[in-house]
C-alpha cells in the first residue's frame, strides 16, 4: 500500500469529485442499512484493525510519545465494540433529511416549503484518536453527506484500515463506496487544498486542539464551523445555595478536566467570598485542582496562587483553575464577554432576576443557571450524537448533532406566475 | 473632516471594539424607535446628503465613468425619499429576537430552551450604491447587531453623511451611537484587517459584483455569508405548457437581467424543441436578447451563436441567453448541478413526477416548479427585506431577511444538576 501511494500521488481534487458524485445518491439511500453494514464490517475485520492500530502505537512508542498520548490512539477489542455500538445507535437516530422546517403561500399563489437537506460533501481534519474516522464518517453519512477524512498522521494505519472497512460496507446496502474517503497521505499540503476547495466541498470541521483548529479557520476558504475552545466560567452570585454551588463547581472542574466545557474560572461575590472560598478552595485542592486567583482571593484563602492576565485568558483543559472575587454582575458580564470563547458559562444564583440578566447579557452558545457547564455536550442534550462543539455563531452553536450537520433548500411549485 | 481623516489614521480595531460595546445594548433597546428616528434624519438632513452625493457624482463623471454606473451612485430626493421609507418598513417588521425556537427539558430536569439573539458586530463590504449604507445598517441594527460599512471609495463622502445621519439619529431613541460606523477610508487594507479581526467581528457579509465576493471569500478569517452570483437556469420540459412556459422564460431573462435570480441558460426537452424553440427564441430576439445555443438549438433556429464552455458557466447579467436541447432529466440535472452556482433553478412541466426530481436532485438555494427564478427575493418571499442572497449551504441559503441574520443560544436551567 505504501507503494502505491508513493508511485500514484494522492489525487485530492478527484477525490473531492468522486464524493459529490457519491453524495448525490446518499438523500434517497437506505442510509441507515449502510451504519448497520458499517457495524458488522468493524467488528468481521476486527484482528486487521487492531493490527494495523497495534503498528502505529509502536510507531508511535518508538518516538518517545507519552503514554497518555498513546492511549488516545489505541485500540482494542472493548473500544471497537464501542465504536461498533455507536454507529448502530447513530442508525437508530430519527432520520435529520426531509424534515418540513417552514411552508407558506405567496399572495400570487406560489407555495413555498422550506426542507432539510444534506450539506454534499464535509471534510474533516482531526487528531489521533482513531474512534473519530468513524464517528465522523457515520454522523455525516447519516445526515446525507459524503465525508473526506483527515487523521493525523501517527493513525494512518489505522485509518485506512478502518476506513476500507466502512467502503466495503457501503455498497452491501446499495451506497457508493465513495461516500467515505481518506485523505491517504500525511502531507499537509492536502489540509490547504482541501481547506481552498471553494466548490468541490461544502462544509470543513476541525477536530482537535487550539493550534489544529486555528489553523483551519485562518486558512480555509470554504465554509467551516470552529470547534472546541472552551473557556468556561462559574459565577457564585450572593445568593446562591452554597452547598449546591460546591457541588457544582467541583463537578465542572474535576469530573473530566480535559474537556471543553469543564470550568476554567471561577468567579465569587464579594458578598458570599468569604464564607463559600475557603470551604469550595479546599475542597478543589483536596481534588488536587491548582488554584490561581486575584489578591482578594488570596487574602481568604492563603496558598492560592498569583493569577495573571494569562490566567484569565487560559483555558487550562487540566486541574487547574483561576478565581477572582467580583463586586456586581455587571463585572461579572464584563469579565466573560472579554475572557470566555463563547462555549459555556454558568450563574449560581437563588435570584432570578440575576439568572435571566446573566442569560440575557452572557455571549456563549449555553448559558446555565445552577447547573454545571459539563452538560454542553450533543449527548447530554438529547441529540444521541455530537461531531463537535460550535464555537461560533454562523450556522450552529453549542452541540453538533445531527440536524446542526444539515442545510435547507426552498421548494416554490406554481403555475406559471411571473414577476410584474 | 478630511484634514481630520489624514492626521489621525483610521483605527478599525478600535472602531470594532467600540462597535462591540455598543452591541451589548441593543438586543433590549428600542431598535424599531431607532430606525424611525433614523428615517427622519435622512429627510431632514436631505440637503446635505444630496451635495455631498453630488460631489462623489462629479468625481465619478470627471473620471469618465459610464452612465449607467453614474445612476447607481446618484441619489435625489425621489430616491432619498425611497430610502427613508424603506426604514420604516423595516421598523414595522416583527422582531426576530427572543423568539421560542424550541425547548425541552432532559431526563435531570434541566430544561433546555433555544432562543434567537443577535450576532453581535456585523461588517458590510460591498459597492457603489449608497442605498446600501442604509439598508445594511438598519437591517442589522433590527438584527440587535452593531454594523460596520465598507462602502466603496467613490461613495465615500455620500456615506459620511448618511452614516453621519444615522448616528445622530441613534441616541434620540436611547441607542449608542457607535452601533453603526463606517470604515472612513478607501485604504483597501481596512477591508483585508476586517476580514481578519477574529473575535471583533462576528459576521461578514459581502455585497456586490463576482470580484468584490471572491476577494471577501477568499481573504476572510471570519465567518461569512457568501452572496450573490446567480448563474440560474430555466428548464422545459416535454409536457410543459409551452404557452406559459414562453411567459415565464421571458420573464426570467427580461424582466430585470442585471440581478443575480435571472435566467442565464434556457434547457429544453429535445420532444419539444422543434415546437418550442422558434416561438420563445424569436420572442426573446424581439426583446433584444443575444442567443448562443448547442448545435441542435442551433439547427432548430438558424442565427443563434455557438454556445461555448464559457457559455454555460457565464453569469451574463445582460440580455444573453445560452440555449440547449436535452433528452433527459438526468441530463438537465447533470448540467445544472456542474454549471450551477446554487441559487435559483426552475423546471416548468405537466409531470408532477419529474417535478419531484427535478427539486430533489437540483441542488439550489431556491427550487422551483412552473414559475420564474426571479421570485427569489426577501421582499417576494415576504420577509419584508433583504441584506442579500446567500449562495453558500452554511447558516441561511437563498434570502437573507431579519431572521437570517440572527444566531441563537441555548438557555439551561437547572436546581444544582452535576454530570456523573
Amino acid at each position: 500500500m505504501q507503494n502505491v501511494t508513493l508511485s500514484r500521488p494522492f489525487d485530492l481534487a478527484g477525490t473531492l469529485r468522486r464524493a459529490r458524485t457519491a453524495s448525490r445518491a446518499l438523500a434517497r439511500a437506505d442510509r441507515d442499512g449502510a451504519l448497520l453494514r458499517i457495524a458488522d464490517a468493524l467488528l468481521e475485520r476486527r484482528a486487521e484493525i487492531l493490527a494495523a492500530n497495534a503498528e502505529d502505537v509502536a510507531a508511535e512508542r518508538a518516538k518517545g510519545t507519552p503514554d497518555a498520548l498513546l492511549d488516545r490512539l489505541t485500540l482494542d477489542e472493548l473500544r471497537l465494540q464501542g465504536i461498533a455500538d455507536a454507529v448502530r445507535q447513530v442508525a437508530g437516530l430519527p432520520d435529520p433529511l426531509h424534515r418540513h422546517l417552514d411552508s407558506w403561500t405567496l399572495p400570487n399563489g406560489l407555495v413555498v416549503r422550506k426542507v432539510s437537506v444534506p450539506f454534499g460533501v464535509i471534510g474533516m481534519v482531526y487528531e489521533s484518536r482513531p474512534n473519530v474516522t468513524v464517528d465522523a464518517a457515520v454522523l455525516a453519512l447519516r445526515a446525507g453527506s459524503a465525508v473526506v477524512l483527515r487523521g493525523s498522521a501517527n493513525a494512518l494505519r489505522s485509518n485506512r484500515v478502518l476506513v476500507a472497512a466502512m467502503r466495503d460496507a457501503l455498497p452491501r446496502a446499495g451506497l457508493p463506496e465513495d461516500a467515505v474517503q481518506l485523505i491517504d497521505s500525511p502531507d499537509r499540503r492536502f489540509v490547504t487544498e482541501l481547506l481552498s476547495a471553494r466548490g468541490l466541498v461544502d462544509l470543513v470541521i476541525p477536530r482537535g486542539g487550539a493550534s489544529l483548529i486555528n489553523h483551519v479557520v485562518e486558512t480555509a476558504k470554504v465554509p467551516v464551523i470552529e470547534t472546541g475552545t472552551g473557556n468556561c466560567h462559574i459565577f457564585v452570585d450572593a445568593s446562591a445555595d452554597l452547598e449546591r454551588a460546591e457541588a457544582v463547581v467541583l463537578n465542572a472542574k474535576v469530573q473530566r478536566p480535559g474537556v471543553c466545557n469543564a470550568a476554567e474560572t471561577l468567579l465569587v461575590h464579594e458578598a458570599v467570598a468569604e464564607t463559600f472560598l475557603p470551604r469550595v478552595l479546599t475542597t478543589l485542592e483536596r481534588a488536587g485542582v491548582r488554584l490561581v486567583g486575584c489578591e482578594r482571593t488570596r487574602a481568604v484563602h492563603p496558598g492560592v496562587g498569583v493569577a495573571t492576565e494569562a490566567d484569565w485568558e487560559t483555558e487550562y483543559l487540566g486541574l487547574e483553575l483561576a478565581v477572582r472575587v467580583v463586586a456586581s454582575l455587571d463585572e461579572v458580564v464584563d469579565h466573560i464577554n472579554r475572557y470566555g470563547t463563547q462555549h459555556s458559562e454558568a450563574i449560581l444564583t437563588g435570584s432570578s432576576e440575576n439568572a435571566s440578566r446573566f442569560q440575557d447579557e452572557v455571549d456563549a452558545a449555553a448559558v446555565f443557571v445552577n447547573a454545571s457547564t459539563r452538560f454542553t455536550d450533543g449527548f447530554e442534550f438529547g441529540f444521541g450524537a455530537e461531531i463537535g462543539i460550535s464555537t461560533q455563531k454562523l450556522h450552529a452553536r453549542g452541540p453538533l448533532g445531527l440536524a446542526e450537520i444539515t442545510t435547507y433548500k426552498y421548494l416554490l411549485n406554481g403555475q406559471g406566475q411571473v414577476r410584474r
